[in-house]
């Protein structure tokens, strides 16, 4: 299947490296890219990684039979809004965010029909921001997962799965709750418990602080990278996805409380045993070759 | 200069890098390797990384100019409590322990005149364990922190700076306590939170598991890889610098907790400016070099 017009709206990351693998694969007759940022959108042009390029969104949809929207989560609802008017009926609509149900929610109130509207979230991303920062391979060899809402046709879920099988992902469809739950645990709490940390060190007295810089070990380098995300994408994604990450912070903060309590009480064996049970989930992750 | 004869007891990742490293360099004419466990004796045999090998602490440092513990922090003073007493007089007695003021302490009580001790850490490592992990160039181009009592003789802090400058090392001096407040945060702490949130996930219903460990994104395996350390080490690590990791650790929970109402009161403005102060860090870590 080629699609005949795809238009990619957001050019950061992750649509701009899906502008740049469809354009390679051919997986597109016609590639437009949209983004309201007008530097952005030059700076496209320049990269020449889409057939067109534009800053006017509403316009940006009009011949496309699919419309996939790489915005932050937070505006995510705002966009569909703006463009659903204007998409040609028949046409499909999809997304890329890290959180679903609140997104299809706030989507899903200003759909119409005709338009078929099938979540996506490729789980796929690196700490970099913007259309530089993209590469045709970042999809390759990972999972991207569909949310459809049951009343969506079959038809334009087999097709935003080709897309992203053809940009080298392996798709499943997944329980729209389910997945914010699961990826509040992989992804959204790992992260912000690296902006927290990073940020105490960050309130450190100065010459502490330089020293923590200088002598930075594994452990802590790798929050800082975790850390370096972008701020916009990530307080969408916690505004977002409230009630999933609450709940397992709240379990995070009960297991942190009973290492403290055995650290205070010099209790070796708990921190032992503790220490010794995780290795099992690592084995786990590597024997299904995602490391 | 050449050590005549070295011996290294604990033969884990570190002892049998340093090991690698000092035959292939000719730091030494002799290395003794020693380990209480005879598995591990053997294996050492076998990989041929050392001119002697046994499982007698004692015998292994009577002809040594310089003896290095490379075992974890808990059973640091007990080693020392043992070979002092067989040491030569005017040998140097170091170690690689990541806690310092309290294994200090502890070794100390059992020193004597005639023995220089040294306590060095070098800041490097993996999450693997045992002698058939260790690699010559682990040291390469990392720090190595040396933390000498008042009353040491420079001519010993001199010979251990060389050892390590040997392998590949830049060698600092730092008071000790200092160290363990520095090391408290950039490493102690964030192995802690990666064992706590691999231990939250690892409790969590085997449906929600299994898709967890699936779906693992970045932030997550990046924890799985730290919280698959050895708890051995780390259990001992947090034993002994209980009083900096508390410390560290109360300062954590209070911005963890202001994170946490942010999200529950939906206050994206702050956690915008959170997210964004972080980047600074990581740009600074970057910067020097250290990644």
């Amino acid at each position: 299947m080629t699609i005949e017009t795809i238009t990619i709206i957001g050019m950061g990351l992750i649509g701009s490296s899906l502008a740049r693998r469809i354009k390679e694969s051919g997986l597109a007759s016609k590639v437009i890219a949209a983004d309201y940022d007008r530097d952005v959108c030059d700076k496209v042009v320049e990269l020449g990684i889409a057939d067109e390029v534009t800053d006017k969104l509403e316009l940006s949809v009009e011949e496309a039979n699919m419309v996939i929207m790489a915005v932050p989560v937070g505006v995510m609802g705002k966009v569909a809004q703006r463009v659903i008017p204007y998409m040609k009926d028949g046409a499909i609509l999809s997304d890329t965010g890290s959180v679903k149900a609140a997104v299809a929610e706030d989507i899903k109130s200003f759909c119409r029909s005709g338009i078929h509207f099938v979540p996506a979230h490729p789980i796929a991303g690196t700490e970099f921001s913007g259309p530089e920062s993209g590469f045709s391979t970042l999809f390759e060899g990972r999972w991207c997962i569909l949310t459809p809402l049951p009343d969506v046709s079959v038809k334009a879920v087999e097709d935003v799965t080709r897309l992203w099988e053809g940009c080298g992902s392996m798709v499943e469809i997944m329980d729209i709750k389910h997945h914010d739950l699961v990826l509040g645990i992989t992804s959204h709490l790992p992260h912000l418990i690296a902006y927290t940390i990073v940020g105490t060190a960050n309130e450190l007295e100065e010459d502490i602080k330089s020293e923590v810089i200088k002598y930075s070990a594994s452990g802590f380098r790798d929050f800082t990278r975790i850390a370096s995300s972008d701020p916009t994408m990530w307080r969408d994604v916690f505004l977002n996805n409230k009630e999933a990450v609450l709940e397992i912070l709240q379990r995070f903060n009960e297991d942190l409380t009973a290492m403290q309590r055995a650290i205070r009480k010099g209790d070796g064996e708990y921190l032992y045993r503790r220490f010794g049970e995780t290795r099992a989930i690592r084995k786990a992750i590597i024997d299904i070759r995602q490391e």
